[in-house]
């Protein structure tokens, strides 16, 4: 086994600069929502000379729209492909998925990066671009330790499905349309940047939108309407009172060293239309984190309670309760125990490569982890080479040496999991 | 002097369905903000048939930014013409301006409306539509108060101006361009909507924005972000407790009924722009009132001072102070005291016209009033027809009595301080 492991990472070592070429291929498709085929067609490219079987398809909103955790953050998929390419075993082994979202935020203000975000630029041993670190860079970790294996003359037990997916960005469509095509597997590993930490578990999210009304007057007598936005502020202090109860009663060790495991995000407030009106709507938009534990429903309800008790203590809220509705993206939270098998596989295969602990944590963000983990039963682990701190930002990069490193940990987690076949 | 009084508003009386008539033309000209000119043409044509010499002309930038109190609502008012008509009188009397503004907001969602806001809709003794109030109706008062007198054969000693402006629902450009013009007088009317109550004092008001940084983070790690919207909830609050400081210590008895007589009022905010990222950067836009005794200069210094405080008070503010500007609209505040012999004048005519007292009030918003008495050095007063509730409101309307009465009072008015000719 050692002497394969070794003859596997040599040829993994041998083929950084082929990687890195693959790399700058996908960061130079911006393959922001809706601009996703061109990078697709690079990778369809390279899981066809691996010779796997690929399947492409455009997610069909009509058959999503059936599924319970479908959330639509566009109104079509077409021209937006999936792409899964699978290594078939010889039998009797178990299978993995190696699910990596090939979409990407946009860029921003270009103002902001030193090099064109999409231009692929190396230096000093990273990468720079929009989707290197989040999470392009991890995709191609899973290909070269796919390629690895399968140029080293390796047959494996089980099936490995490497899936190429859409929209994680948006809330995980793509990844919900492989589980509606009936791709499952025994485990699945999501390579999110995570500086190669294993985080076991993973804080899902709900975006909601609180409304708030006032009665509008004029400014100088403003004392004949009511703002909006001093109601609005006694709904934000409660649901900052919500965050401070649903954050005291965590006890998960894996949490201890975060202010905040689960937080309340108000990221927008909106409200009036004149300086000198009295506001009679205001609109607040956040995000609520959902612990591992917890499921999608029991949070709903707990801002519904939330908000129905700070309008029931309010003379004017009273009859003018704030409404609320949950919108737009949704991440599943995930979450596995430190002892599962896979769980512990990974980590001791990690510690045999670099020769120390792994470190374990929970993300503070979802991922596709959680759809494969809650919706499809697959016991999923998030573990990727990327710059957790830069994904999103200007200047996003990835360390190209991690990223070769994370490949030589996935190539030995696929070959220890899914077993290597004497047929 | 009894019997020409008599004849005046016997004169009147024939003439109320030509009244409406006018003002049912003036309202069925939108004069929202750059569509002044239709309105102004009917202004100039009943102007012209009672032989008065009238002064028309696009207020110019240039010229009114070289003046202190200029605050610009526009960057050209080409195309939005002042009308004036001068009645000369025979000379060694007093002279008054009339001045009412021909600009109205916008009519806002016509389905609020049960008629149409520009057909001048009469029913049961009221004409509804957007500006009969607010202040067409005021107008049509003093221009049928003018022809009476006219046509009566009157002649007087002082000057009669009556001045058609623009922009007052934006700070006043209008009536500043009169002054700009050289337009003066030993005293001014303005019939803005008061339900023919005297406002001795009107309520000036300048518009601020407040803009109040953060710093963005992920929501799921908010907390190493700073949110804006939870330091503007601090400001928010620190403009309130200025309110009530302002407040406590008006000691004038016009103001005794009044809950709030210098209201603050923070109309709009703006802030954040992804439901799950810690907003940085949060803007409040308000009104601040300004006392009629107050400068603005003082009230400026006030707000600036309790923004430099609630900073100071705050670790992350003390770095990032908020910072404001003023913008946009600006009505300076005005008052006359109760024994001007103007005001005495006027309340009683309205006295003997009525048969009671007239109530005097201070009112809660500014009108041009303050730029003809507080810059130009005009004393004047606001008395007019209009609804005040109705003022800015879907379905609003006149009562086409009140309108005739207010023109009765101002031909009295008229009469009595520019004095009957011999000559």
């Amino acid at each position: 086994m050692n002497e394969l492991i070794t003859k596997i990472e040599d040829y993994i070592d041998r083929h950084q600069d082929d990687a890195v070429h693959l790399l700058r291929q996908m960061v130079q498709q911006p393959s922001i929502q809706g601009n996703e085929k061109g990078v697709q067609e690079v990778v369809i490219n390279k899981l066809e000379k691996l010779n796997l079987k690929t399947d492409v398809w455009d997610p069909d909103i009509e058959e999503l729209k059936k599924h319970l955790y479908f959330v639509p953050s566009r109104t079509s998929y077409k021209g937006s492909p999936n792409v899964v390419g699978v290594w078939k075993g010889q039998g009797g082994g178990k299978s993995i998925i190696l699910n990596g979202h090939i979409d990407v935020v946009p860029e921003g203000d270009r103002l902001s990066w030193t090099h064109d975000p999409f231009s692929g630029h190396v230096e000093n041993g990273k990468m720079f671009g929009r989707g290197t670190t989040d999470m392009k860079g991890g995709n191609v970790s899973m290909l070269l330790a796919m390629e690895a294996l399968i140029n080293c003359g390796i047959k494996l037990k089980g099936d490995v499905i490497f899936q190429s997916v859409i929209e994680e960005e948006s809330g995980g469509v793509g990844t919900l349309a492989t589980l509606i095509r009936g791709y499952t597997a025994d485990a699945a590993l999501v390579p999110e940047p995570t500086n190669m930490k294993l985080f076991i578990k993973q804080q899902g999210s709900m975006w909601f939108r609180v409304t708030v009304e006032g009665r509008s007057a004029h400014g100088g007598t403003r004392y004949e309407g009511i703002s909006a936005l001093e109601k609005a502020v006694k709904v934000h202090q409660a649901i900052l009172d919500l965050e401070k109860r649903r954050n005291e009663i965590i006890s998960d060790p894996l949490y201890k060293s975060i202010p905040i495991p689960l937080p309340i995000n108000i990221g927008k407030i909106h409200g009036g239309n004149w300086p000198s009106s009295v506001p009679d709507l205001v609109t607040l938009e956040g995000r609520i984190g959902v612990g591992p534990e917890e499921s999608m429903n029991e949070v709903k309800n707990e801002l519904r309670q939330c908000l129905a008790q700070v309008s029931s203590q309010d003379t004017w809220l009273k009859d003018h309760p704030a409404s609320f509705e949950f919108f737009g993206g949704q991440w599943v939270p995930n979450g596995l125990e430190q002892d599962h098998p896979f769980a512990k596989l990974v980590s001791s295969h990690y510690q045999e490569l670099v020769n120390k602990p792994i470190t374990i944590e929970a993300s503070p963000w979802g991922t596709d982890a959680g759809l494969l983990g809650k919706v499809g039963g697959i016991p999923a682990l998030v573990i990727g080479p990327g710059e957790t701190r830069v994904a999103h930002y200007p200047n996003e990069f990835i360390d190209l040496s991690t990223m070769i490193l994370a490949s030589k940990l996935f190539a030995r987690t696929i070959l220890d999991w899914c077993e290597v076949s004497s047929n």
